[in-house]
């Protein structure tokens, strides 16, 4: 008796354990499919003239952080004014377009992103790199940290 | 005896939940302190001219990867080339100094590191911003992504 329930116990702690990190597992993998579909939004917000659209991509966080050259903007709404005074709204955003994505997980609540950038408003192009850390928040996986910076003009 | 059993079951369940994830959480935590000391090392090793010392701070995989500018370098060897060309060895590497350092997890087994970096080549000065992705490896903490951008000079 004593034997089967000691066995029957290692069985029990067995699919405990499997239970216990089935979540972490299945969790990790929706992260990159989650993350692509943010970037995709973005391009879509930025194309449409919508900043706020483009926006929603990142966290809405005081701690949500874009750097690029020596500057650091921290918050998301000082991101949102930074974007707003560099690009304005509307038209006057261009054309985005991103390439070469590489996206991944790392660990079951975050991601990053790393691809190319490229950005045309009227005759002027520009383009440069980034780098993304997501974070799975309630509303969804969102941009916490973002590294752009921009190849230099010929 | 049913219950006492079921009741036995859902403890040693329990406990299996536990102990199966205990190994994550506990891991999850050194990270940073790992990360952190690879790179006072990468910093002690530049300003002793060692730049294949520095370099250990690095995967040595062929997809370790370093994003500037517009420009990316993969691999290894390629991003020691790089550092090579643009900085030489010995004296000429100048004095490295990193400040403002954020690092955090990224689940348990990746971590981030950002901050500001500071170099100063006789009269020369430059500075500007890091990203750093951090993975564990067999060989300990490594960067496997360097997304770095320098201030614009005035």
């Amino acid at each position: 008796m004593k034997t089967r329930m000691a066995r029957m116990a290692g069985i029990v702690a067995l699919i405990g354990m499997m239970a216990g990190c089935r979540t972490a597992i299945v969790r990790e993998n929706d992260g990159p499919a989650a993350v692509r579909a943010v970037l995709e939004q973005q391009v879509r917000a930025w194309n449409a003239g919508d900043l706020a659209g483009f926006m929603e991509g990142y966290a809405k966080s005081d701690q949500t952080r874009f750097a690029s050259g020596g500057d650091i903007t921290l918050g998301w709404q000082t991101v949102f004014n930074r974007y707003q005074t560099k690009y304005g709204t509307g038209a006057s955003m261009g054309t985005l377009r991103f390439s070469n994505l590489d996206i991944g997980p790392l660990g079951s609540d975050s991601a990053f992103a790393f691809g190319h950038w490229h950005l045309t408003r009227g005759a002027d192009t520009s383009s440069g790199l980034f780098t993304l850390l997501f974070r799975r928040t309630p509303e969804g996986w969102r941009i916490i940290h973002d590294h752009t910076s921009a190849k230099a003009k010929e």
